[in-house]
This record gives structure tokens, C-alpha cells and sequence, in this order.
């Protein structure tokens, strides 16, 4: 019954915060600077969803989060006392979320589910960031599809919606693949299915496991080779 | 200088009208009529470029193309005296633009010029017709770009100026690659540069050749792999 898959991609298909913090690292040799690259990276995400927040309250116009992110940065540089960086050099690290890493399984896991499904991404990444990042890490998508497209962030239900309608689906026929039970409930709310992945390392060593009830979503899987081995793929 | 390149598909990626005319050949033995349905693939493709123009101009709603080639089809179905088929069945036959098949130098051409730049399709295919053509044919797209993203079909400038904001390229930094004359002009017009690619069996054997002016584009090439040359891809 299922068509197609949505893919969540920051930490359900890709390990941002190993990546940032290489990158932040490496920004901070060639700059001759030191800082808790760690926190920094940890405070970079922890900015965004109120920053969405506030485009979803309408406080912001449109944003995309490359916008998003590049205010976050220069807040957080400032407050660490990096101010001596080119803005070129800062476009660059900020495009670090272009350049993330999947996690281990996710090319053979996307690859098996390729031969069964329609896979999209659909995730609050602009479209060139997800482009870029795909190309790079050889992501195999069916197509890329952004809350770019939709004006809209998830977990609104336009972008759900919008998604379902771009592939021509029924909803119940389009399921959501994420490691976030808060954007896989919303995905129900909006009458798609449920696939959730553990990634129990996307927030660092002491990650507290996500609260899930027992049998909320279609299918539980640790990784995405698990997850095919369900589907039959 | 140029960083991505968007490919116009009907005829300059795809061979719609020998993969139209064998679909119909096949919904003619399985429904047990006989038509010319070189014919008839050449007037459902005709009665395309009309109907986008009442989408254009204002007279219809926004409509994917999906849709507009069913009205077509249904026209021509009934004007051959073929009406005694399902829904699902012409439904099945609709889709048939789905399964177009690739020029025999597209999936290694694209999968050159892939190494070099960000390709992506961009047509007035809508984005699940582009997205399942991709998929059986092995198009190697970095992301699927349509249209209906704007609700403008090409040539409205929209269409061309839209891709390059999504894929975050000033438009001199992308290039349009299509076998038509028309949209090449209309993707310049919006300030993007020009690739022409001759498709001399697209409308069959006896297509005439296109006016083209000397130097009129960036590039001229007579497949994809004579553009990978050129490109240096």
C-alpha cells in the first residue's frame, strides 16, 4: 500500500553533529582559533528550531535555513569572540550543512529501498543544500523535495501535504521516515504512515533515548538496512 | 562560470514520440482496435503546447500536465471512435508519458556532465511524471525541478529565474539545455545561458530542421556527449 518513502534527513540520514564539529574544527586550525567546537555545534542546532518557529508564527518572512543558520552562526561566533573571519569564510562554514556525512548504512539502505519505493527526501533543508549534499554524499534520491517548495516548515501539515501531492499519492500511500517521534506524529496527524529509525548517537554519547509509546508508528527499525529487511526490499 | 545546467526533457532528453507511438501500439492490440497511431501521437503532442497556453494566459486554473495531456487524450480517444475502454485503462495510457525512453546517449552523457555540474531537469513535465521517468530510465538527476513548482509553464521567465533560486545560482551561472529553439530564447531572456542540443528525429523522419542563427547560443552539439566534450566534463 505504501508508494513512497519521505526521508527526514538531519539525523535520520545524515550525522550532522559529528560533521560540524569536523568542520568547526578545521574552521578553527585555519583561523588559528580555539573553542569548544562541540558546544559550539550543539548551540548551532539548538537555534534552529526556535528560528523556524519563529517563521512558522510568521514573525519572519520566508527564511530559508541556510538564512537561518548563518544567523545562528554569527550569534554564536560573536558570543565566542570570533569576529575577524571574512564573510566569505563564514558563508563557507556555514555551508557545512551542505557538506554533512550520512550515517554508515544510509547509501545501502536508500539503495535497497530505491528498488521498491519512491524515495524523496522531505526535509526543512533548502532545496541547493540538499541538492549539494546528496551529490556529495551519493545519496541516491528519486527526487529532492524541501519545505522550500511549500512555504511551509514541518512539522506544519502543508508540507506533509505538499509532498503527498507532488508525488501523487494519497497520504496513507506516502510514509515519513525520521528519527524525531515529534515530526513522525505529525506526519500522522496529517494522515501519512510512520516509519521511525533510532539514531541513538545523533546528539552525542549521552543522547537520552526518545520517548516513544509501543506500537505508535508503523514500523520501528534501528537503521535503514533494518528497515528494508521489513519492507521487504 | 556556469555551475549547473537544467535539462529540458520532451525530445531533448527523452524520445516521446517513438515511445508514445509503441505505447498506443500496444493499448491497440490489448483493446483490439487499429489506428494510425503515429498520427495520433503526433496530434496528442500537438494539442500540448494549446494547452498550456490557456494555462498561461489565465483560462484555466493551474493544471499539471498530467492532466492536460488526459483532456487531450480524451479528445482524440473519442474523435477515433475509441470510447469503449475504463478509466483505469486510460489512466494506464495517460501515464504512458511516464515511461518515456532516454536518447541512446542521455544516461551516459548526463552521467558525465553530472561529474561537472548540478543537473537537474527543467520541464513542464509535472514532478511525479519527471520523478517516475528518472526511475526507469536511469536519469541521473541531482534533483527533479518542474513547472508546477511555480505554477508558470516555460517560457514564463518564472519557471527559468525560479530554478536558478532553488538551486541557489545567480541565472548566468545556469544554463538551459534543450532541443528547442523557443525555450533556449526564453531561458536567455531571463538572463540564463544556452545550450542547444539537435534532435533531428524528434518529430520523425521527415522534421525539419530548426531556424537557429549563427552564434544565436553558448553552445551547440548534437547529443550530450558531444556537450560533455565541449564542457569539458
Amino acid at each position: 500500500m505504501v508508494k513512497a518513502l519521505a526521508f527526514d534527513t538531519f539525523g535520520t540520514v545524515v550525522d550532522w553533529r559529528s560533521s560540524i564539529i569536523a568542520e568547526l574544527g578545521v574552521f578553527g586550525e585555519t583561523h588559528g582559533v580555539q573553542h569548544d567546537w562541540a558546544t559550539l555545534a550543539d548551540g548551532w542546532r539548538k537555534g534552529y528550531l526556535p528560528a523556524m518557529d519563529r517563521v512558522r508564527r510568521g514573525e519572519l518572512p520566508w527564511t530559508k535555513i541556510d538564512d537561518l543558520h548563518r544567523m545562528i552562526l554569527e550569534e554564536l561566533l560573536g558570543a565566542a569572540g570570533i569576529t575577524s573571519v571574512s564573510d566569505a569564510d563564514v558563508d563557507h562554514l556555514n555551508r557545512a550543512w551542505h557538506r554533512l556525512n550520512p550515517w554508515p548504512d544510509s547509501v545501502a539502505g536508500l539503495t535497497r529501498l530505491k528498488e521498491r519505493f519512491v524515495i524523496t527526501t522531505l526535509s526543512n533543508g533548502n532545496m541547493s543544500l540538499l541538492t549539494n549534499m546528496a551529490k556529495r554524499a551519493g545519496l541516491p534520491w528519486d527526487c529532492v523535495i524541501s519545505a522550500e517548495l511549500f512555504h511551509h516548515y514541518k512539522p506544519d501539515p502543508e508540507a506533509y501535504l505538499g509532498c503527498a501531492e507532488l508525488l501523487d499519492v494519497s497520504p496513507e500511500e506516502l510514509m515519513l521516515v525520521a528519527a524525531h517521534p515529534g515530526d513522525l506524529r505529525a506526519a500522522q496527524q496529517a494522515g501519512l504512515r510512520a516509519a521511525y529509525v533510532t539514531r541513538p548517537l545523533e546528539y552525542g554519547p549521552n543522547q537520552r533515548a526518545h520517548k516513544v509509546a509501543e506500537g505508535e508508528f508503523d514500523f520501528t527499525a534501528t537503521d535503514f538496512l533494518d528497515l528494508a529487511d521489513q519492507l521487504g526490499a
